[in-house]
């Protein structure tokens, strides 16, 4: 069937405006580790799906899968210890006092409760998010995005502050002054929410603001801004949806990474290695105050099937010490990117942390000037030479790369001579 | 473990307030068919869970699970058949135009997306449901929720409507009038709707009023408040997550059987037998206006091990033929449970369809008093002698019996001798 064909069909079965990536749509029929192939037989070097977190397929997650889907799959209303068993595991890897979780079967509906769980701790519903974020799906959750903006508007419980970038700091200055800078922000913004029926509830922000274009930002920077939350008696949700589970190399997850400890800690995408799961880790009060406050079931969310899937994800995680090999080869990647700036003026910053990483494209060094469309050629190039990554960032000039976390050095050398390759071959002015 | 420390292990890691089945939890730790086994090697027959709607562990689809989490799980942003041949295999069981879909992960997302279909295709916002409903956990859609009440209050969006009841007909009168009323108050509703800033987008029902106790209404019932729906320029939601996929015996969705033809109908817990699969069914158009209005992506929705499970369970319906299987044994239990009425003047009422059905408990036939708190017992009582089903309805009085669709005679004669013991081993009046 060629792709024009499943376009077709997609548009008569889906609707119109499904969302494809790649100009050339990419039809795949089979993954393996970091690699997955086209029905053509042609075979890509995954190097953008955080979902098949370790690993496309890895054998142990399927076979987990497939021993407890024959043995037993129910709901929570009725015992089981796979559910204990995991929250244990799951939550022996947060500091204190963050014990206690909800399991769910998306992102979207983890930050959908951790709002609720706001709303029950401080009684009040306002929340704050960045300019340049997204944090799922659901009707309340959507009225979060900038990415995804909602029809109808935004409701009079959100704000929006500006999006940290350190290559181009808020006020001009990296550091201390852009901390307190952003600091300065939510504290505005908390304020116009306390002149509101709503009040201020909670600031939620990906503690390695992955969308925003993951600005290198030093442990502590956030200090100014959780105080100015505290302070105000809000809570801080953390989704970790992209940077958990040990993306980041150097920590477990993201806001360990910036030294931030959030009230609330949301998980999605990689939490099962595509497994429908997501969850709420919070502290005994914030979990017992959402449990008085809402009843909550979902007939999914923490299935056995699910925990065996999330199970065997940590327990691969350890056993192929996966979050190391994120680190060294991401500083390794990195590197790589680092020398590749010297022949190619349009890397403007290198940026990441583990196997989370990218390079800011930009017209002009001196300018800073954002080479977006580049960026997207690029992205679409590096697909035709066998290399999926994508863009993002607050001008979407920024590479994404985010590879299956068994990615090697050699993947990385690969993935750096094609860019170098591509970067060589597509002139920034054309 | 025993069930104590469990139930310990429980509060501790998922926090208090979390809901189970019977005085005496069951721990459950293998399924087959329409058998579950607990961790003390007792045996159950399983006569409530419609999420294994095939049969715990149905071996086709444990396969179809097994081969596509070895092959490939991925997302919607690339090309795959997968979800393609399933949604055009699911929607052949629609009328037209109900042709296109959205797959999630789960029915509160489903419904989630279809009250946004509302306002994308009517521009209001106003909603009407029953007044003893349950449709999901999202923030968005526990407010329709009368079963579990959202705090804070319901928006000043959502009205509810008396919930049809066969048995105490509202007026008074079964039949047409029965049906008259309830337009009625779904016009009126609509009529306030329409004096506020929200207008009236979308009457959501679950066409066999599942949660209300499942109301023996005949074909034809609903047309007086479609007409009202209609008229007023507003969309119908059928709630399927309960009736759907054959189980009611007569068709494969509640709405046929009903004689409705909705706008919009969600999809859930049975629909890939406990692997997390919701979905939204629509016409071209409303797909369109949704597609159009709102950016909606969804990670783990219509991946391809999604789309295999869920394909699996079409196909074992049609091999197995268990929708007339669902029709078949329905009819015989709920003769047996007719005959039963004839020894025990609690069993005021018999109802349902296919393999929903159940008995509704009074204390007095005459004045129809609800024997809520015997029904609970009787719930209890039957769990104590290896039968699980449980008990709902307006008044919590009806005996919810919701096996896996394999359930034979020989499973319902056990069912119902149980009950005859049941029923006369536990008085009324204690």
């Amino acid at each position: 069937m060629t792709v024009a064909s499943l376009l077709d069909r997609r548009s008569r079965l889906m609707g119109p405006n499904v969302s494809t990536f790649y100009d050339e749509p990419v039809h795949l029929v089979k993954g393996e580790g970091v690699w997955v192939w086209a029905a053509d037989g042609r075979k890509y070097l995954d190097c953008y799906n955080n979902v098949p977190h370790v690993g496309h397929c890895h054998p142990a997650v399927v076979d987990a899968i497939c021993r407890q889907a024959a043995t037993l799959n129910t709901h929570t209303r009725y015992l089981h210890e796979g559910i204990l068993d995991y929250i244990e595991r799951l939550t022996a890897t947060f500091g204190d006092p963050l014990s206690t979780a909800i399991l769910t079967c998306t992102g979207s509906e983890a930050n959908d409760i951790a709002l609720r769980m706001g709303e029950a701790v401080t009684g009040r519903r306002g929340v704050i998010a960045t300019d340049h974020t997204y944090h799922g799906n659901t009707t309340a959750v959507s009225q979060l995005s900038r990415t995804n903006p909602p029809t109808g508007g935004y409701g009079s419980h959100v704000r929006h502050v500006p999006a940290p970038d350190s290559y181009r700091p808020l006020g001009g200055e990296a550091g201390a002054a852009h901390a307190q800078a952003f600091a300065d922000e939510v504290a505005k913004a908390i304020a116009e929410l306390e002149k509101t029926e709503h009040g201020f509830s909670a600031l939620i922000i990906c503690p390695f603001f992955a969308n925003e274009g993951f600005p290198d930002l030093p442990k502590g920077w956030l200090e100014p801004t959780a105080n100015a939350v505290c302070g105000a008696g809000g809570v801080i949700i953390a989704d970790e949806v992209q940077p958990g589970f040990g993306r980041i190399g150097t920590h477990m997850w993201g806001h360990q990474r910036i030294g931030l400890t959030p009230d609330i800690v949301t998980l999605g995408k990689p939490m099962a290695n595509g497994h429908p799961v997501g969850g709420v880790v919070s502290s005994p009060d914030i979990m017992t105050a959402f449990r008085k406050s809402f009843r909550y079931f979902n007939t999914f969310g923490g299935n056995p099937v699910s925990c065996a899937a999330a199970d065997a994800v940590l327990e691969v995680l350890r056993q192929e010490d996966l979050m190391e090999n994120a680190k060294t080869v991401g500083d390794y990647a990195r590197q790589g990117l680092h020398q590749l700036s010297e022949q190619h003026q349009v890397i403007g910053d290198v940026r990441g942390s583990g196997l989370f990483f990218g390079a800011e494209l930009v017209r002009d060094r001196q300018s800073r000037e954002p080479a977006t469309d580049y960026a997207n050629r690029v992205a679409n190039e590096m697909r035709r030479r066998g290399i999926l990554l994508n863009k993002l960032g607050i001008h979407y000039n920024t590479l994404k790369i985010r590879p299956p976390l068994p990615f090697t050095r050699a993947n990385a050398d690969l993935m750096l001579s094609t860019l170098d390759e591509v970067l060589t071959d597509l002139p920034v002015d054309q």
